[in-house]
Order: structure tokens, then sequence, then C-alpha cells
């Protein structure tokens, strides 16, 4: 793989400074398809702007997809990837769905790896912090009619993180959307499109400016309940846990995969099922409502202490609850080295 | 406002080389949002690449939009555009749904005008040719995090056409669909979102592959019809002209609405609901589905011959039917100025 070195590196911003998504690394990853020559090799290069055409089809018909990985150091100095692969297939899916070009699972994954090794400087070493991967792929032919493009751009860069959710509580206050729809069945909801992001973004910020971190979606009868669109929501009720199955309008989350996983090691009793606003009602009404946490790749595991609806609030403790600080508790020390790799999660940079 | 001319004037493709949207003019016209400054006047330079963050809101959380306008040269050699402020309106509320700043009505309408002023020797002669015009915003923001973009691109470019569809008939046959779904109530439907075309991109596609032009679109419950994704559909039944109602998942298109204006003053029958699939079918099997015509900015009035399902096709006399054939050359006489603009469509480039 051809590489540049930046020859003007950054400041690496200290750990107090970093917010989620604000800082990028001194360089990219990518690779350039065309209908005639498939995928190039890849290369790495000085992070930078890309030219862009206006014609181009990511511009016009919503040919965007993209995945959230994380990196962690080893107390061994050793950097390791979580799942790449899990995401390089989801990104396959994906570009099945929206019709882009699929970049095969080694070009994505060789990519990450490369890339972090020239980044390695970057890696954060707090537990708690990590280097945030996002791989994007992108429709890039300059033609207007509506159809595939037969051109696409794949590319990765990294930003060094710590917390996904600007709080002082571990625990996140969410809004139950009864409006908007994120996606329907038949559509886009499945896959990591920005056109998911780009129907959810009116009801989260109006969701924010009433001191809500979030929104949970529900379906299109605004009756089951989807997902918080950053994350995959699950519900302990009495001793059950329950999280919605993949109906097609929800990402299937590596970290729902990961806690499911967990809980089923574990022995817990698990439901992946339509949960329905009336069924969590009458939980919570009884009692029975034990917890409420989210999943996801930034999110790691985010409890939820506060559910909002038009005319009503349901509370539940806030912090984190006895499952979601378990399952917390395992992925990080999991993700850290802390604790054995042994549903081999990890990738080090360094594997062939 | 700020021009610089091109110092590399490209060739002007012929008639017969024109295709939609694949030839754009030398010229571009762009302006820039920031939180702090708002938008910026606006300047016209050479058509060109734009310099692009990989972090950029476009790229990741779909925040685009586009418009499409179409400019017609008159006999007396002036440029007149159709309806450019429904355009710019609809441009604004799409803005408003997916959290974009909204360019001013007249930044949007200068900007058509002073591209079109010079570009004009790029105007197609032939009545059937136009200018199409392709305003289009995305949010730019190179940040990571999911909320809406503190910074915006508002851009405009050229493309002299002829037909959209590539069909010997001036009639398509269309697929109805009834898997995929490309917009929900609640969704982005109504507005021209980038998104609404990467969930429709599939279906399209595999429609073409069995021959047909083009999805005619239902809704969630594949009960109802909504659009056809580059046109409103309309169906004549017995001496009824039905199209469906503006209902949250469809685009109020501009030719749809031209189409109403004129039906009405003609006196014709006219309802704007719900249709049903089984409605259609009985009309269908009864003799009484007279015609089915799609209506946009790109396919003016495109008659539709053939509706397929998976196991059946309704097929209707090929070419235009009587109401089609009759809008197509009463929108086509007012754009051209052939027959007076009586609902003031039409608006000069040297208006001021």
């Amino acid at each position: 793989m051809k590489i540049t070195q930046t020859t003007n590196p950054k400041d690496i911003p200290s750990i107090e400074q970093l917010r989620f998504g604000k800082y990028f690394t001194d360089h990219m990853f990518f690779s350039k398809y065309t209908a005639d020559s498939g995928w190039d090799e890849g290369e790495i290069t000085p992070y930078g702007p890309f030219q862009m055409d206006p014609a181009a089809s990511v511009f016009h018909y919503g040919q965007a997809l993209f995945e959230g990985i994380k990196a962690f150091l080893q107390k061994d100095g050793q950097v390791k990837i979580f799942r790449p692969e899990f995401n390089a297939k989801r990104l396959q899916d994906g570009a099945r769905r929206i019709c882009l070009p699929e970049p095969p699972v080694e070009l994505f994954v060789n990519g990450v790896k490369e890339l972090l090794k020239v980044d390695k400087r970057w890696m954060p070493e707090n537990k708690g912090h990590a280097m945030y991967i996002r791989p994007t792929l992108i429709g890039t032919e300059e033609f207007l009619g509506v159809r595939p493009s037969s051109k696409a751009l794949f590319y990765t860069i990294l930003s060094p993180v710590g917390r996904y959710y600007d709080t002082d509580s571990p625990s996140v206050k969410i809004w139950v959307e009864m409006n908007d729809v994120r996606a329907p069945q038949g559509g886009l909801g499945a896959i990591k499109a920005g056109a998911n992001y780009a129907a959810s973004l009116r009801a989260s910020f109006q969701a924010n400016l009433k001191g809500y971190s979030q929104v949970l979606w529900t379906d299109t009868t605004h009756k089951y309940v989807e997902e918080v669109g950053t994350m995959n929501v699950f519900f302990r009720i009495g001793d059950k846990i329950i999280t919605p199955a993949l109906n097609g309008s929800i990402l299937e989350g590596g970290t729902r995969g990961c806690c499911l996983d967990l809980l089923r090691e574990k022995g817990y009793s698990i439901e992946e099922r339509a949960i329905s606003l009336e069924e969590l009602k009458e939980a919570y009404k009884a009692g029975e409502l034990k917890e409420i946490f989210g999943t996801g790749t930034a999110a790691v595991i985010t409890p939820v202490d506060t559910l909002a609806f038009a005319d009503e609030e349901w509370t539940i403790e806030s912090g984190f609850g006895e499952v979601a600080k378990w399952l917390f508790e395992e992925i990080s020390d999991i993700q850290y080295g802390d604790k054995e790799d042994r549903f081999g999660w990890l990738k080090s940079i360094d594997e062939l």
C-alpha cells in the first residue's frame, strides 16, 4: 500500500480537550472504485480535503454509508481493533441496499490497520478513551440521472475520543418520538446510511432543546420501540432482558451483539422481539421496569434514567443499573485487555 | 455578485449528444453559510470541484437536498425560468426538516438568473430541450457527532437537457414496488432530500433490469399509491382525474401543481386523495382506468402504458392519452412562449 507521510504533523489534543469526533489524526486511508477497474489497492495520505465534483451522486441521491469502530491501546503497547470484520461486512450489506460497490473486507480491514500503524502516536492512553475509526463509502459519479453511481470513494479517518454524551451523569434522559420516523421497514433503517440520520436530526435537535440527550424512535405506527439512532436499546423487566428484534428497520449494532453474547454466557433470560410502549408502560407502572440502557460503539453502554413523552415522564434510578454496569465493565475490560478476549473480538493491527 | 469567467470554455454538445444530467455548463453559482456569519452574497466561478473535508456532515449524516428547475429559450431570445420561487421555498421547507440553514429566496433566484446570464450561450434552442437547473444544499461542518451542521454550502449547476426517459415510445412501463419503501409519513418523503433517492435506487435498478423505466412507490402498508420517485402520478378513471393527496410522504411536485391548475381551469373533476391499488384494480378490470401519467420537472408529462406487479401486468394504450397530451402541450406551449403565461409561471432572467 502506498503511504505518503505528512510533513506537517498536528499537535495531539490533551485528554481533556477530546470531544467526540472533533479532532482528526494526521492521515487518512482511501480507495477509489470505477465500474471498469474495480477497487484500487488503496493508499494512505495526509488527512485533507477531497476534490468533489458538484454533480457527484453523494450530494444529490444520498449514496452515503459509514461505519463506526474503535481501537484500544493495550497495556503492552499493542493496538487492538474491536471486531473490524463485523463492520466491514455490515458496510457491504449497506452497499448492496443503496447500490454502491462493496469494498472487499480485506481492503476495509487492512486500511484500518495500516492507518492505525501510521497514526499510532495518536492512540489515547487512558481507559475510557479510544481511537474512533470512521470508514465511509460515497458515490462520486458526476451525473444527475437517478441511478446507481458507477464511481465510488471509500475512505477511513480516525478521531481520538472520550465519552460520547456530554452530560454530568453517566445516565441520559431520552425523548420518545411520536411524530418523526427514523426509518420504515423496507427502507434503510437496517443499514448505516446517512439517510437515516438526515431523517432523525430534527427530532433529536428538538429533544436536545428540551433537555434530552437523544430520541427513542418508534415504528411507523408509533406503537413499538425501535432504537435510539446512535444506540440500540435494552430493557430489564423483572428478570428478563428484552431488546427489539432485528425487524428490518433497526440497525444490527455490533455492541448489541456483544451484549447478547455476554448476557447469554451469564445465563440471563433474553428476548429479542417487538416491544410495545403499552407493554413498557404496564411494566413501569408495576415497578417492573428496572433498567433501560443503550448500546453502541460510540456510546458503549449508556444507562437511560428517563423516558419522556409529551404528557408524562418515566424515571428510573440515575447512573448505572446492575446489568448495564456489568456489561459496561465486562466489555471495557475485554477491550483494554484486562480480561481474556474469549469471544475473539479483538484484532491486533500487527496480525496478518 | 462576484463573477469569475472561465478562461477555458467547453465545447457545447450537439442536441443529439444531450442526455439528461450528463453535460454541465462552464460556470456554477455558490454561497457558503456559517452559524456566525450567515449566508455570504454568493459568487459565480468556473464549474469545477469543491474541496470537501472527509468529515463533512453530508458524507455521514445525509444532510443533502436538491431542487430541479428548467429554463426555456423564448423565440425573442429571452431566457425564462419556470417558477423558481416555488422551488426556492420548497428547498427552505426541506432545509427546516433536515436542520440545514435556509438559503434566502432572493439568493436562490438571483443565483439562478445570474448563472443563466453568464452561461446563456449554452441554452438549447429546440423545443423539447431546456436548461435543467440543479440547486443543491449540503452540510459541510467537519464534525462526527450526530447533530445539525453549523456550516453549509448552497450551489447551483446547469445542464442542457432533452427528454428524461431513454425509451423509443413516449410512454413508459412502470413497476409497482411492494417490498422497498421510499419514505414513510414522518420521514423525508415530502422534501427533496437525497435520502429518499438512496432508499429508492435498489428497486428502481431491479425494475430497470426487468424492463421497466421506473417504480411506482406504495405506502408503508403497500396498499396505497404514493409517487414515482422522479414524478408524481395521476390517474384518469372514467371522467375523474385522481392524484394522491400531499399526505406527508410524497413530494409536492411543481409540475403536479401546474397540472392541477390547468385541469381546474378546464373544468375537469379532480380528486386529491388516497388511492388504493384495490381501487385501481377494480377500475382497470372494469375498463375505467383510461390514463396514467407522471408529472415532474425532468419528465414533464410522461404517460404510463403498463403497471407491472409480481403476478400481473395492467396495460393501457401506449403513447399519450387525451389528458396527458393536452397537459403536455399546454405546459410546453407556456414554457416556450407559444401560449400566454396566464398563471405567471415564467420569470425572465432580466426581470428585477
